[in-house]
């Protein structure tokens, strides 16, 4: 990543993998998930991300404080399928003063099907730009439990 | 309908149907329309049931009125596929002090292929029950514009 | 039930529970689980029914074997939010030569939420009605594993 | 546009405009739609760019073309509500002798509020990549009717 992250982060604990298993409503008739799933199973992975570093991100929400999506991609390299195992690693790749970027490949059995990315901004409940907390960086600096 | 409405409704006047274009993303792996979609489909026609009377349903979130759905059916007669245009007739069938009744039948040229039913009842932005207004009940017996 | 079951069912061990956790997009403006996504919690809590049964829905599908919905409805009493986790308990309650039920009730925290129904036919992959095969009577009368 | 297409495209008639309307189901919990839907809006506008040239998307699956999605990106500026009327612009913006790209600006009473970007590969029933035919190219290349 060239672009540089005003908070150091470190490789060995930005990253956390999290399993989804494939549902039946997810296909199309293609046979093969839908492409707009892919959205779906990054942002259940950055979740449960946040919960493996101690926080419910619906508190974040409850308490004003939103991760809102401005910018969104995804490469599809090879289909999923209904009631496959994906494993989607989630990497912080950017920490900013007000926004944040994250990293994703999906993989099933080893196999890198997905690769996507997500940038938020840090809103308030009206949708206006906040800086990050103290304590909310702490949290997204912090390794998995 | 057996039921009686505390409210008579005309037959005459109490339906409506809206068209309906099948997106991919409503198929599944089987090729057809994900039962689950139909509730969508009975939903996009009662929010155009209520526009052709006048009414934009978002006002009347807005307001602070809600039709909660508190029971819904639906029963599958034939499948609908990708880029099929179905016609949702939507009959207001009951009407209540605080709660509605709405069914429906899907059709594809004139073949039925799904019959549903919600019904309804009337709450305020905190989920309490509340009698429909008078101004809401003249909506609901009013004919399509 | 008052309907007779073609082959008998044991209530000890027609029923599992299946936990899910709400997904963020699952909710929708009014701040709750969309009414429409029920069906699909009950779609996720029936495949894994099986599971626990020792048999992947997929494979059936596969091998041109299919339990199509006809019917289906639920009753919504209590809302979910997001990030909740639901207890659906499956119970399968009527089985017959070509089609079955399953009756289902959400729970958070031992309140039940949701109660829902099921219906489906047996079909080949040309939508043809057929019998259940012996091997699947046998699954659905297993007890879970 | 840097990256040269194979086939020359006319900017003037390479463009059509398509109207949505926002879904209830389609908001969640921020009260907003949920940003994995307009790759959603994306799709159903790219479905009507073709019909608006002749051609039913279904017909070129039923004949063994898809335009799969190999990349798929979203840059969100302003959040869309329940029940707004969206204009999806689609631009074809490159077409190879095997793939191709289509741009999107969608809008709500003349205002920007996403970009869109989708990369397809024609593929045949089994997945594997084809040239797109002649026909399809004329198609392609066609104006709006």
């Amino acid at each position: 990543m060239a672009t540089p992250s005003l908070f150091p982060l470190d490789p060995a604990t930005s990253s956390s993998t999290v399993r989804v298993r494939v549902r039946f409503d997810e296909t199309d008739a293609m046979g093969i998930v839908h492409h707009g799933r892919y959205l779906i199973f990054l942002e259940i992975a950055r979740v449960e991300w946040l919960r493996k570093r101690g926080i419910r991100y619906a508190d974040w929400a409850a308490g004003g404080r939103h991760l809102a999506v401005v910018e969104a991609s995804c490469k599809y390299m090879q289909s999923a399928r209904f009631d496959d195992e994906l494993d989607v690693e989630v990497t912080l790749s950017e920490l900013r003063a007000a926004s944040l970027r994250f990293t994703y490949v999906i993989r099933r059995g080893g196999e890198a099907l997905t690769e996507g990315m997500t940038r938020h901004a840090c809103v308030d409940d009206a949708g206006k730009l906040r800086r990050l907390e103290e304590a909310m960086l702490d949290v997204l600096r912090r390794p998995e439990a």
